[in-house]
């Protein structure tokens, strides 16, 4: 659980709308990529500095500006500055424990998402916060670190595929959004491919490793839930279509995605319900497998313990020459196999007994 | 939990409206079936090319062009560019992993369902994607494959059975839905047997097998939740009559409609307690033998285990020859019968104690 | 579980607003009975063909129309006919499996309602469906079978107790609510019974059978809540006053009912908390239960195993006279003795510990 | 659980409106007592019959009329008739099975309240129904017996104490819903302190008596929030304020009771919450201890039973004298002190085993 | 639990808006400071009579009054009378048992907040409430006890960092509700390290400690729960913005604090989630070593019970003089070597079976 309660330490008690970022340590210029486009013409270059976008936002096309790595509060502070950007947008923006939201400031909208990653191999989840302004003609989008995310979106715009070009700001903002939803989806692919093959071992082989699993994938849909339930709202308050930023034309595929949204927050909840059904199936098996366990130890135990018993009698030294009444068996001519033959009785209705039981 | 998570990997980067079938592979045509009447006359036939069925979109009769087979994106192209579709709606059509949904395109209403199975014998549950567009004066449906769900409906057309002919679109479109929530009936009624099978088993004979059982009901109930309470939604979309292309004579049959959805939503709800009820008592009954296993072996080793050990002290071979106190009991006249006598009594002792415990 | 799912595979597929009756199989003509009556005058009489209680309608007296027997449908179309009744209305008369429902077609108020029984003896619960049309100035009620729960609606209207002589068709539509309702509380009451009686058992005496009585009553709340939620819609749609046939002073009594239902509901909750509850601690003292036996029979074979051993070592059969070392102790004085003691303190010791770990 | 389902058999099928009492049998008059003050004056007696408070009821001073004993229909409906009340109103007032309600009938509100009493010694939680009729300038309080609940109402308006004098019959009922809400601080209190001890009991030495106590606990939860719930709707009611009959000033004075009604509420919940949290470390802390017990079984067996085997070895009778193969063992100088030997190492792995395993 | 209960005893059956310090024990008087500055200038003193505050509430400065101790009520009263404040308001503030809330009195705001403490060390909650009061030109907040948690906003106006010098009165009750919900992100930060560290635990080395510390912990969140959930409501009721007294530019900065609370309250649901989860782990892993034990005796047992018993047999003392049936095997050149063939063959088999069962 990354970025959980990263927060607390580094803000509290700060004022309030002071730039602190919070999540890992890092070092070098972040990198800021301006892609200016309208349905002619396109453009897109790797900048230095910060200023060099600002020409940009009074053009007539759209322009996105791209921020990967947000540590350098500097950079951010001026794109602030010069965006005219509220303290608290900027805050939010650094701040990478901020849950979920979308803020409508009216000059522009402020959405802040959660970017999930699948590590490769040991498919533990990943979070990456990723920020987005959307105004008249541009959007800047601040991400925590490079990622490829988005490139889908850019080849788009470069090679004039879909209606990108055709559209406004509001329609690249939504394509961003849409990229992460679809994000979500590969996780969520990959967390059913865990609980199918859970499902498999359970009915198998379940073991005591498999309560590891079960808790991490517990731990996983909790982690989900609590990344995206937020984005519902963000999602339907952009749906709404209370602003003057998005155009009528762009609420078609807003609801798109907020369909979308609303069947991976189905996924997770019926992920949710399915490992805690494996849980009890779990309990249950263990229950089952000592039961097992129980009834090997019994049915053994109670065959022996009574022959041993008969065996112990005839192993006692009773003096016969004393006294007649002292083990006379011992001499009798076929004593030794009649005390056979008691033992054999007594374990034959003790397996009878069992049968009737059904314990075998 | 077929069709699940499909969408993910095929489509996932994609041009929003980009039309990639997510299904299972199929070649072949898919089969074209135009129904086209009124009151007063009727018309069925298989069309070969898609554009066979254009004309019928201006006739002032009710036409019902089915379209078995979703897989040739071309088709259902042409189809939405003749009829003026929007790219998300086709989109939608062919990707099978969407939720049931209802969108009111004012021109056009589009609704998507999830048609259950029940496969024959074993009783899993298969899921096929129909979604339907009610215009004006024509309904076109798709399906994932040939089915017979909506022969009914076909043979009333073809009979003039009820009131079909007599009224418009909206009806024909009623009438399918009301199909749809027919078929989920019946699958509702197998799980009900299965339940009702297992419950009688639960109480005469549980065994391990009980368990998976009991969490492929549970995995059922699940998977049908998920798809069915979106429905609710659905019907009450179109009851809430707020589109011009719903008459009010149809407003009754979809309020009938929605009743039998919350009756199905309902009924699956009551499974969910019920399966979850079950669980809860198939532990019990575990723990219950458990118990009854672990006081089979305490009786047995508890009356036993002293007995042997008596049986064992005069099995020492202490030389009663050198000493006095040696084991004299050996050359007693009554020794063997007396230690009988001891092995008798605590035996008897144990039994009333587990007497008076309820042990016997 | 009766009648859960009878509707599927009788009406599956038909056209909508087809009679089928779904109970049991029964034959014999239904029992009409009219009552007819105002402030001044009362007649009542059993009528042998429907058509005897159309001349009803017009009368500006309350009309009240019982058919005991909803299986003849040739009957309910008569009726349906004559009074103007819409198509799916007579559906769900004669549909069993209806859901609870309320519904305000402007010429009438339908109602449907779920009325309860206790079996006698055993208290399984039974359940049959009552309908009621409540027009202008009659009310039609349908009854699966000949019941007495309106018999003391029946009394009233005959002696004049009460205010329902002096009221309008809509007070004795109340009327026969309140009977359904009241019916209720005798079934409320028979649960609560079995639940005191239950409590008694499971503190006493746990014994494996509480855990069928558990399940019994659980599977019977779920039942009840099924059947009683849909019943506070019902009530509170009528109760909500939007209908004119429905008079003023009549909402005070629709709101007592109200009550009354919501009371029902609430109790029928608290029973369910209960019964789980009751679930939890009966595992709890199984497990407590398992746990006695596993001490019993850890004292037992803990104390006795050391001493079985030690008898063991002088049941050996070392040869003393080929070495001294042999087992020298067999020709002491007070081997044997010294052997006992040991013993004992072993037993002793053992005791001690069990003392200590509050055991005994 | 008293007065749970006492209503049923007495009432079910009277005509609506009938007086009955359902409570405990009693007998002897109810005691009627006056209270009649304006900011000046103050007057109280206890009259014999119902007629003598009649006057007050057209006095402008406010007049408190208590009755402790609803048993008495007779009174019941003399005042009724006086005080001119909706038959229902009767019916509920005399109703003890009422849940809590509140009713704003125009001329008059009518409040049903809960009081709950805890037992001296056992805390056992008594229910008393408490109805109350507000109206312009008098209040009717209905008790089930006398108590001592309202003593401190009456001294405050005795002593002229606080603002009652000065302030209509609403702030009257106020006081009287103010006095009965703070008797359910008395009752979580001891509730509170009940749990707490047994924390302490379930961390030190759960025992068995502890699920009586938990299960004791838990059914005081249920029942409690049966009774308080309802009574939110009630608060709430009153504090909405759309009734002439309760004054602008007043509504500072409800809003304080309904924040101390939530605030019960949320700490039934809480308490809720804890028994449950209690149960599960109960059921927990019993594996545990069944775990312990299993341990020590086991270490002991597995010791003893190995070295009871090679005892049992040297304790058969194979002849020596017969073979050269046959138990040479036993005539070999140190047999018997190697036969201890292979005992001890035995037992010391044994013991090095379980070391490992961390059971010792 | 602290303060969960206390009110009851001391305040039940008081006159409303009577003042009752029900915390603990105090003496001393309570230290009053005050803060009083606008853009321009800034004064801060500790007085040491109430009185001294008073000039300040005429002066257009932004004035804050903090008072640290509230069991000297003669203090709270001259306060209330000189600032006007509702008696029922003061009740609240000397009544530590209040759940947070918010109160629109028109001429002021009140506020009750709850400051949670984690204890040095063994990270006890505790809990201290704080009321603020908002008027046009000041704000009088009241501490338990003396704290640093404002001390944050103290310097922020004597450095004149932030904005905090130039807003008004609203900015400074937002400043210390910010200080305040800043706190709890400290709690939940000490929280979440606890549940990592169990976390670990649980999965290396479950004992019976990890018991009491999830218990702990799921108190804790109970008792969290119940002091945040309302703070959601009270935030969202300065949020709404229906008051005059707060301003148009304060709002951006209130809706942060409601996200900030928001993901508080998420938070703890998560943590819930996760201890809840973690008691189910835990529980599964005490049944997996229960199984262990479990299997390692009865492997033990089971190979030598059998063992034992063929030991017994032929240590048995059937007389071979006698009759040549009796124990003719111990006369046997290969007998002993036989037996010991024949256990070896037993002990064999068992292993197998075990080998196959997985138990090894």
């Amino acid at each position: 659980m990354p970025g959980f309660m990263k927060r607390v330490s580094k803000t509290a008690g700060l004022v309030p709308g002071a730039l602190v970022y919070v999540g890992e340590e890092k070092t070098g210029k972040p990198k800021i990529t301006v892609i200016d486009y309208d349905e002619k013409g396109f453009q897109e270059k790797e900048i230095a500095s910060v200023e060099e976008c600002f020409p940009f936002k009074e053009t007539p096309t759209v322009t996105w500006v791209n921020i990967d790595g947000i540590h350098d509060t500097e950079v951010i502070e001026k794109i602030g500055r010069h965006f005219n950007l509220h303290p608290l947008t900027l805050e939010d923006i650094v701040d990478t424990g901020q849950r979920p939201k979308y803020e409508d400031l009216e000059q522009y909208i402020f959405i802040v998402l959660k970017m999930l990653y699948c590590e490769e191999g040991t498919c533990d989840i990943t979070v990456e916060q990723v920020s987005m302004i959307l105004a008249d003609n541009y959007v800047i989008s601040f991400q925590e670190k490079e990622g490829d995310v988005f490139n889908v979106v850019r080849d788009r715009i470069r090679n004039a595929k879909g209606r990108v070009r055709k559209m406004g700001a509001d329609y690249l903002a939504y394509s961003l959004l849409d990229a992460v939803v679809d994000g979500y989806f590969l996780i969520l692919e990959k967390m059913g491919d865990r609980i199918e093959d859970m499902e498999e071992t359970l009915v198998n082989n379940p073991d005591p490793a498999v309560l590891e699993t079960i808790y991490g994938l517990k731990q996983d849909t909790i982690f989900l839930r609590k990344s995206v339930w937020p984005l519902r709202e963000v999602v339907n308050g952009l749906t709404r279509g209370e602003s003057d930023l998005i155009r009528k034309e762009t609420h078609a595929f807003l609801r798109d995605v907020y369909d979308h949204t609303i069947q991976v927050i189905e996924t997770i909840e019926t992920f949710r319900d399915m490992v805690s059904g494996m849980l009890d199936i779990y309990l249950s098996s263990i229950s089952n497998k000592m039961n097992e366990v129980m009834k090997v130890l019994t049915i053994i135990a109670t065959i022996f313990i009574p022959l041993t018993f008969i065996a112990g009698i005839y192993g006692m030294n009773f003096n016969p020459e004393n006294s007649p009444y002292n083990m006379p068996e011992l001499n009798w001519r076929f004593g030794y196999l009649g005390a056979w033959g008691v033992m054999l009785l007594v374990a034959l209705g003790m397996l009878i007994y069992f049968k009737r039981k059904k314990w075998l």
